[in-house]
């Protein structure tokens, strides 16, 4: 497949990438440029570290996988060691402050956007490249911290008209969870990234939203077998600690302070499980402080967040709207945000540990839902003003037009293939310019500019069926002075 | 050196590459921003390709390379097939023609921004990761797309306060270089990137600013041996031959219209060489009627580009003021942007040529010269206004402000550290905040909140020498009712 005939290369893109095109980036730029501008307004500055970074730098934290190291693009750089493309924005975050330690103000408080890169098998949706934009606090255990992570997602949402009620942020606290667990005597594991019987527990927990209730059962206890045949080993749980695990993640509610008093109950006499309720307690008066109500941000005890390295507060926003994507039934679109408190990732490099808390926003799948529910902006996309080659000769005329346009600040050029006045029309159409500006022969000796409003005769070519008609009215067209052609095409730009 | 004590990893980046902090990415962004709007104001429209390529695709076009292929960062994908990091966004380009081809507007005028990875030897100012800006127009011989290369580069640096004068577009063709080698006699080669004698030449030509008129002669002729001890082989031409090509380079002068009759002269009987020197005079009549003087574009014939695929005219952006970089003696900053016209690069694929001309401009380079000149905007950068904690137990009031704060569009954000009152102000003053809101006992007792303006304070310290006055006088602060701190705060970040 690598070549094709006469031993030519094959134009083609390796499976889960993808190429942007117009409409897209520009969609992807302006909610990007929101999402930044509110990081900003809370503090948050930016960052920027290299797509390579070394494996052992990079560490074993890839999220939601089962096979965590092999699922990396790496390669050996000139020296014999391995690097590889970043797999997320959190390990270079933790080298950062590693490597730069007590040059940073502290607390560190930055956001990144970029690409990562993941060697999953890649499926609909599933790309292999794909953008994140994190921000993240490093430097303080202070709980307004990790509060703020909720006001930052909130804002960030509503700043792109997604209303509220159409989100939820759902909080939990991984020190309640481990309360729950200590209290149903599952052994606690240090070891970073291993395959602990906690581990186990929490992935099962977080597949909560898409097997229900008894499938994450068979995968606290016994294990379960997908419709496909694949086999996951359990957490080989009993059936007690199984049903305690069950009915801490049912504990979840409206009322925030109600679920803080559940939780203290299921935490028995764990002392790392109160301290996981007050901090949650604390977080409620901030976010009461702040007017964060309980539909838009909820303590939810099922949130586990794939991720070992958690230790505090964990964050999910999902959005709670119904779409129907690839043509399936309709159903909530899902998560598209999250974080959490994990105090131990520079420990990992400098052995102190060094408090921290952030958040990720999916681009990419936050895109979709704006898309989703028509707030992208893709339909406003816009080309240039296209100025019609007529004569060939009066190249240089067409040339001047176009350099006023621009002078005057319009995007504009003159077309620049070889083809006939209909086609040139076509290409703008495809170019979606808002207006084609026209001079022949005729419109030369009057001093004249024909204007084509193409957007306007879009929305006339819905209504005029009769092509005859519509060829003899022109309904779309004007002529105006030449020298007051630019006035003229901004005052259509405008409408 | 892969790891510390205790097996930790050591926080490094592999060589070559680097993480940009605040500063530097806000001027960066700002600068591609304007580029950008040029871009788009010309007509071209934005696309974003994937980082990883098949190698197969990418070809052997890696630019101002001795070892073409081994420069890049490659590796197997699952199914054998090798793939790399892209080391241009040119052969990304190609590969995108030919893969829609029909499905894309005619002609396809595009513009990318992203980086760009080359397996270089790392040195001072030479980075393994770095940024381009390309834009292209694919689909048409017009040379008016040509002629806009220069006007776009024109416009870019204008727009981002390089002044005319400053800056100058050097244009050549690459026919009239190929029509004074038909005459002295020097094989034609048309396989792509090998290293024929033609493309000996053209290196040997690239070589002029650094070498000058004697050492390229070396080059073209029996080779030469740099001040280090490493030998480059000549293109092995006679003396006359050399002389040719030597007098051809000089042939540039400041009249467009002239060094288009000289070099008529110097391509002799070649028609292709009198094919080049035509559309040079066209690409001067298009640069007239766009007011681009000889201050801004001139032709010189001393340009080659080192890249074998060019088939017309090439353009290189040369920045002229002088500036000390790396302490060393004062120097015009240098080539900023390069491009050409290359109608070959997509019949690798297809069998088909597809005439296409464009330009990238090297964004990082760029953004040192902004630097250089005082205009890239480092020093207006501004951190958030930072509200001191003087009195824990009052969080919950701290942080009303800051959401009022931030409720009026003013980055802001609570300290979270727990260091004393005067390391708040030394954070506050590392993160470049123009305001620090502070209130303790004082305050609250009296319902008002003092702001320092710490601009000013740091403008007033250079005068005020006297710590004691400066202590006592606090010329830089202002106390302000609560309810009216935000509008205080607001006039402050007006001044």
């Amino acid at each position: 497949m690598a070549s094709g005939n006469d031993s030519r290369p094959v134009p083609r893109i390796p499976a889960g990438l993808r190429d942007t095109f117009a409409q897209d980036v520009v969609a992807l730029r302006q909610m990007v440029n929101i999402i930044q501008t509110t990081y900003e307004r809370y503090g948050f500055e930016p960052l920027e570290t290299p797509a390579l970074e070394y494996v052992d730098v990079l560490g074993k934290y890839l999220p939601d996988s089962d096979r965590p190291q092999g699922d990396i693009f790496s390669l050996r750089d000139e020296d014999g060691q391995w690097i590889a493309l970043r797999y997320d924005l959190t390990a270079p975050l933790s080298r950062v402050i590693a490597k730069y330690g007590p040059e940073l103000p502290t607390p560190f408080r930055r956001y990144q956007f970029g690409p990562v890169w993941r060697r999953e098998k890649p499926g609909i949706g599933r790309f292999r490249q794909f953008y994140q934009c994190d921000f993240d606090t490093v430097g303080t255990s202070s709980l307004v911290a990790d509060a703020e992570v909720c006001a930052v997602l909130s804002d960030c949402f509503e700043s792109l008209g997604i209303r509220r009620g159409s989100y939820l942020i759902r909080v939990n606290n991984r020190k309640i969870l481990n309360g729950v667990l200590d209290t149903i005597a599952i052994p606690s594991d240090e070891s970073e990234g291993g395959e602990s019987q906690r581990l186990v527990v929490l992935r099962a927990i977080d597949k909560l939203d898409r097997l229900g209730t008894e499938g994450v059962r068979e995968l606290l206890t016994v294990g379960r077998r997908d419709p496909s045949g694949d086999f996951t080993p359990g957490a080989e749980l009993t059936t007690k600690q199984a049903d305690a695990v069950l009915d801490f993640v049912a504990a979840g509610g409206k009322d925030r302070v109600a679920v803080c008093s559940r939780l203290r109950e299921l935490v028995a006499e764990s002392a790392i499980g109160h301290e996981g309720a007050n901090e949650l307690e604390q977080i409620h008066s901030l976010l009461e402080s702040m007017k964060l109500g309980s539909d838009q941000v909820v303590f939810d005890p099922s949130v586990v967040r794939g991720l070992a390295y958690y230790t505090g507060p964990v964050f999910e926003a999902v959005l709670t709207f119904e779409t129907s994507e690839d043509e399936g039934e309709r159903r909530p679109f899902g998560s598209v945000a999250g974080g959490g408190r994990y105090d131990g990732l520079v420990r990992r490099f400098t052995g102190t540990s060094v408090p921290a808390t952030g958040c990720s926003i999916g681009v990419d799948r936050l895109l979709a839902a704006l898309k989703a529910i028509g707030r992208a902006n893709v339909e406003q996309f816009q080309g240039p003003v296209v100025v019609a080659v007529l004569d060939p000769k009066r190249l240089i005329e067409y040339q001047s037009m176009v350099t006023e346009l621009r002078n005057a600040g319009i995007p504009a050029e003159i077309y620049l293939g070889d083809a006939n006045f209909r086609s040139q029309l076509k290409y703008a159409s495809r170019r979606r310019s808002p207006v084609a500006v026209i001079a022949g022969e005729d419109e030369f000796s009057r001093g004249e500019v024909s204007l084509k409003d193409l957007r306007l005769g879009k929305e006339l070519s819905k209504e005029i069926k009769d092509r005859e008609v519509w060829l003899r009215e022109q309904p779309a067209q004007t002529s105006v002075r030449r020298e007051q052609f630019v006035e003229a095409v901004s005052r259509l730009l405008e409408r």
